[in-house]
């Protein structure tokens, strides 16, 4: 295997950069080929020092460049939908970050696409399925030895919200994770969403419905809850307590060194989804270059993908309309039968 | 204070025991004046050795006993109305099990008579609020370091329920202690229920629906999610997160000694809430025993046990309905104005 | 058991007054009836409204005051032995604070005076066996089910030390403990010891060697060390964890409430050992009231007492020499023939 | 930087198969070149579908191989000295497994040939330094926040020790470990070591002193010491806690999923090293990799290498003694100027 798989990044703003960095330097068989970005000037300074790039403004040049055998996909949500159907036209494998497409009729078109070739291309960046954490969970739950799940009590915390942070981003941006997970671990669809809505944190900026409680049904019977907030104010907290028949099981917590002094005893919690899950990136595309190399998709499907758009899309209404929102998915190919993979 | 204050218990069937144990062999400054049980064998039974102590089968009998000056009331829910009343009439304070008085109308009965008399002389059984952690976590919260409380989640978990219990019961016996908490951490008043049904857990009785996600609305804008599942086969668990503006704190984690052995680390669950609340049951009857030695009145107060009554009977009817029930409350009496004690 | 127990507490300073406020307010079944301090206004002043109690400046007036009928003593180490040897020839059941006699000769003569009487009348305080934690690790040993114990890992951290503590105090004052507890916990005697000394702390006073290793061998095999630091600057921390032949357990790790804010995830450390062992000081006094009443005698005997100050001098010893020093007792009474209790 | 680094690996056993795995699969920016083992059959299979390897039985015919740029030698101790003075001479970058050369003499050797280059090409197998827990931790000792550390704790505990592991090799293999871990942790050297058996576990085979409690002594006047626990039954535990003048820090506790079933709350014990140190021995090659391709060599010396055989050495004498052992170290290089590195 001396040959290194040629990868095309799209989008060279904060996660491309992280990316071509960690297919670069940290990422065994694979190496950056070409990249993509409507700012060139960004483009040049994220493969700065590599050897072997071409530089496009257009993502379809990127594509089309010597070398490229392979494309991830890191460039903003609603530029996806065209660089994933032209990599189904030219049988190229894609590793397309979250969201796949934000708005659920275009992601229902790759779906139909992909499905349409009969095989998989694509691997959705749902990165938390590569956490070990969250494997020993998923693996725990498959094995059975507590039972069936009966409920999820999710919490997803950051530091502070970003500029421009929306009422509905909380949903579809920072709950989109816990979307997939949900489905993931317990191989269930979500079939209806009510999200409530405490008053809000003062220190959350003006008019940000911030935090809130989504609350999922499933179609297995199982009930999710997840607290999201996103000016918490201290760091950046993922976890996830799986309660079943028999048995209870928690991830998520903070450990690190235990340091006892003035104050009392006390751990660090991470301030950063990159740090808290520094580890599942890297191995998510690590594995997916792995797979690419041996001609295999693997990981979240695009059917993923489109079912996320579609329970944060609904869970958009039910935070509108304060009640219960159904979710409604089209009819699941045969390609995606197996949620629980 | 050489003279112990003579206590007399009414009902002598498994918390009345205890209670009779408490008093003679744990509390400072009281002992068994007089016991009441219709089924007058069990009350001698629970005071035999004990000298002094009168046996009565009607508790106003026992109210009226030699030596009586403060009432431990621990008969059955539906019994508490009348002594209570009689024992207003008599001027002697009381400490009530919970509930209170089980129906909202009988409760209120009980708060306006109390508030006819211009004092306080009842304290309700809501232990919890005698434990150790609840009370750092009350400490905490009133101390504001981490601004308003925006949320609790609350977990309440049982072994096994007792034959006989109904989908009912978990609300309006097991989250009746969750109700009370939520009330007096926050020093809100809940103003509507919701519970949500998850499909039940193989392992409960047929037809009781448990688990259950039971979430309130309070008047200061927090909401409070509580899993009631009481069989969960494993342990006795209450937890309570409270999520503030600026950090959030949990208490009732399972900690006790760390074994590790073949297996991995473990650490021993409570199996029974006797175990995992005798230091709260212990204090607070020791706290009402001093405070009555002192002619006051502190602790829950009959508000709070009309309050919890409401809430409880507001969540019965949320549980049949599906749907979001309001809470109404009497308007407050003055005597109660401090909901934050 | 209307009676209650008439106590003559023994000094009046600061562990006297709390026992002194412990049997009033705290522990049912008793009374203080007597006490003793050669500074007549501080006894005086830790007695101030209770009634029915003489106050006297000689211990021996105490044991012969109205209606006392056991002892307890709490004055300062090396004025001990008198009161307890007066105490034997009255008959007084008597619960003497540690350490026992603080040099052996004199710790011998108590043994000997009382394996004369052919009946224990003394339980020395020693409360770390009525620690919740410490029973469970006894209980989980005795139990035999993790095999032999090897080792034990014991650590004993104050803020700072008083006034005048001295090198050989942090062994014969703090270490003391961890010689009772080891001897208890492992139901073998201490036969050799040996002090390791870092550089001291630049936290501690000049000339004060601290912290210290101590290393003591038993008579079954095993190893015990312990990390004694007084002037740790953080908090009051007791731990021990026993290694056994198939697994290891750990006691006194710092577990309250978890808070989660800006600096990371936090636990309080406790400050003071009455606060850490409140429980178990009440849970011993307790104890030995109800024992008194049943005319029994239990707990820690006069043979821990002196066993304590023979390692503990041979510990002082070891800190000077620099090596091993062998640990040489008197052979044991049949009277406390059972180490294990 | 398409280039990849062409390594030679020497030693095709448990540990060098694991390495030719890491550098084919794992690491980014190098390549197996050659291998070499006396057993061919052996050698050849650990490269069985990589491209461009050649397979040698001669060490310095696998480094005089084509596209040799580097070495890994993970052959049995008693052989590294050899290949280690041959990668010298040809001027070529060596990540050493430990022991470095297991004989203080051979040891000293390799430090005066590196010395008389006057430059590092070697970099030990000392892997602890590259696990997150052990850099945080040092990170915040040399941070100096918590004042200069006075004693380190440390646990080493294997579940059972191979077929032929001597009471030596307790010393000499496991604590060597710990050896290299004080000596970077504190900047300091050891100076003096007391090794204390207590009575062997029944599970241990017969004849090995299993456990064992070594003890350092450093030139700063701090003290360690080291648990070492083969035949624990349970995992493979390596924990260290470092106490300093103003507060504590504790890494490697056992934190996984916590699982709360029947019989408590429960946490996995890792198994095995590689499972524990996994991504501690992924960096480190990592890390060797990138230095040597930008021509730097950084991490553990040669002179930690020697230092830890001096030590080890020590170490069994003092075993086979009973008492205290100086450690006696040649002059340090200037070369090797910086110990805490």
């Amino acid at each position: 295997m001396a040959e290194l798989l040629g990868v095309a990044v799209l989008g060279a703003g904060h996660m491309g950069a992280d990316h071509i960095r960690r297919l670069d330097q940290l990422v065994s068989g694979a190496r950056v080929a070409a990249v993509a970005d409507p700012d060139l000037d960004r483009a040049k300074d994220a493969v700065a020092g590599l050897d072997g790039v071409t530089v496009h403004a257009d993502p379809l040049a990127a594509l089309d460049a010597p070398g490229v055998e392979a494309v991830l996909i890191a460039s903003p949500g609603p530029a996806h939908e065209e660089p994933l159907l032209a990599a189904f036209e030219r049988g190229l494998p894609v590793l397309c970050e979250k969201p796949m497409v934000p708005d659920s009729t275009g992601a229902l078109r790759v779906v139909e696409a992909e499905a349409g070739l009969g095989r998989r291309l694509a691997q959705i960046g749902f990165m938390r399925r590569y956490d070990a954490e969250y494997r020993r969970l998923k693996s725990l739950l498959d094995g059975g030895g507590l039972g069936r799940p009966l409920m999820l009590h999710c919490t997803h915390r950051n530091v502070s919200s970003p500029p421009g942070f929306t009422s509905a981003m909380l949903i579809n941006s920072s709950v989109s994770h816990e979307i997939d997970a949900a489905r993931w671990l317990l191989g269930q669809e979500l079939t209806a969403v009510t999200v409530l809505r405490p008053r809000p944190s003062s220190d959350a900026p003006e008019g940000l419905l911030d935090p809130q409680l989504v609350l999922f049904e499933t179609d297995g019977g199982a009930l999710v809850d997840v607290e999201v907030f996103v000016n918490c104010g201290f760091g950046y907290q993922v976890r996830c307590e799986a309660v079943c028949e028999r048995g209870s099981a928690r991830i998520g917590e903070d450990r690190t060194m235990l340091v006892t002094s003035a104050g009392g005893a006390r751990e660090e919690v991470a301030q950063d989804y990159l740090v808290r899950f520094a580890d599942a990136y890297d191995r998510e595309v690590q594995a997916w270059v792995d797979a690419t190399r041996q001609g295999r998709v693997t990981g979240p499907s695009a059917w993923d993908g489109y079912a996320s758009s579609v329970v944060a899309e609904a869970g958009v209404r039910a935070l509108e309309s304060g009640g219960r929102t159904a979710v409604e998915l089209a009819p699941r190919p045969d390609l995606y039968a197996d949620l629980s993979r």
